[in-house]
């Protein structure tokens, strides 16, 4: 057997998610539609970073096993671009060893969040208006507090089963340009919700409804009762998914 | 009676164009819904530039009149915009004399055609997926070819009635950034379909179906027979609308 990773991006607005799932169209099973139709066999696909409904991805993979190996990449990746629809594309095919996996191999996952306070027709699908007048400084003290945490249960999902909280943040700072602002975060994890979550609470801070020193009892609290404003989805990108052997 | 300048972008994927028509929704419907509801009275708007369905505007002109000055600016913009569906923004409203005329006074417009070569999820609604290799000195052969020509016949629809075909382009060029490919093109007034059947034709050229002399003879000859082929519309923006009088 041979593995393989499959690097895609796709515009996640008309998806049901990542994940597949039953009654409901997702990327996962418009991949596996594709896989099937080319290679004519089932292939399963196991997905490294699975994005809510609406969320878009720039970046992000899926590992598969063939018995052989695949001769002609560029063969490969200029049909199952022809088979799959426009929002979504597959970038890349990368062989790896048997035992490599998108999922727990990852080592930092980078998401960025698009606000426009200013009404902008060109960005209505990837971008969420917040019309407020915004504190940058706040809003980034915010950011950079996050650091400094390894537990995130504030921001996790109820009825969420997982093995633990704790996620390290390596990066997260908020940019203003062109009256559009980004918050930029990279860690080796997130939560489910996490980091809708984390920008509707800073967003909060940001318009002065909640202090900073809110955001960070909040933080401490490990309790999710404060945590209940999550900013939409279709502002999220999943920019970037790291492994140590793909460069 | 005052006048004003309506300046608008919008976003024309789910618009039947920009003018006024029955049975189908348009950007001066939108926005003369809007002002009448604003303003408590029906008033008519003209409009600068008639971009085809599915087009978009980064900058367009209205004008109108009123009785009155309109005493807050900012204001009326805040709500103008609230009032108006979120793919059409109002970004100023200039007064101006009773007698400049929105369409009549323009001296140029600028506007800004959009390929991927490669599938880009992100810009489904604003460019055309064209998968093919292009040799970009051949389409800037016949760019900047146009910049000698005045009368655009062949690039005329057909049952359309004009006064003149002469149109004077005073910039014209492709640009390849990202595996994005733009055309832009800048010119005191087009005919109506002219950039699309424009950069429907170049591209021809680009994939060598037809040779940059081709392209000229097709000018020369004023006759609409070569250049049925039209780019579709989403991918083209009206970038910039000029008067002497607005910055």
């Amino acid at each position: 057997m041979v593995r393989y990773f499959l690097e895609i991006a796709y515009k996640g607005t008309n998806y049901a998610g990542f994940q597949i799932q039953q009654n409901a169209n997702t990327v996962q099973a418009e991949l596996e539609k594709a896989m099937q139709i080319y290679f004519r066999n089932k292939i399963e696909l196991t997905g490294s970073s699975r994005t809510d409904a609406g969320v878009h991805a720039n970046q992000n993979y899926l590992h598969f096993d063939v018995e052989n190996n695949i001769n002609d990449i560029e063969k490969t990746l200029y049909h199952l671009n022809a088979i799959l629809p426009l929002d979504i594309v597959v970038k890349n095919i990368h062989e790896v060893n048997i035992n490599n996996h998108c999922r727990f191999d990852a080592i930092s996952r980078n998401y960025e969040y698009t606000i426009c306070t200013n009404k902008n027709p060109f960005v209505l699908d990837s971008s969420y208006y917040y019309p407020y007048s915004l504190n940058i400084d706040a809003l980034n003290e915010c950011a950079t507090m996050l650091k400094e945490f390894t537990s995130f249960e504030s921001f996790a999902k109820k009825n969420t089963q997982v093995f633990t909280h704790n996620c390290t943040i390596l990066n997260s700072i908020w940019k203003l340009e062109n009256n559009i602002l980004t918050y930029n975060v990279t860690g080796n994890r997130f939560l489910r919700g996490m980091v809708r979550g984390l920008v509707g609470t800073m967003l909060l801070v940001g318009r002065g409804k909640y202090a900073v020193k809110d955001f960070k009892k909040i933080l401490e609290s490990k309790s999710i009762s404060k945590t209940d404003f999550s900013a939409p989805a279709k502002g999220l990108v999943l920019m970037e998914v790291k492994y140590k052997y793909i460069n």
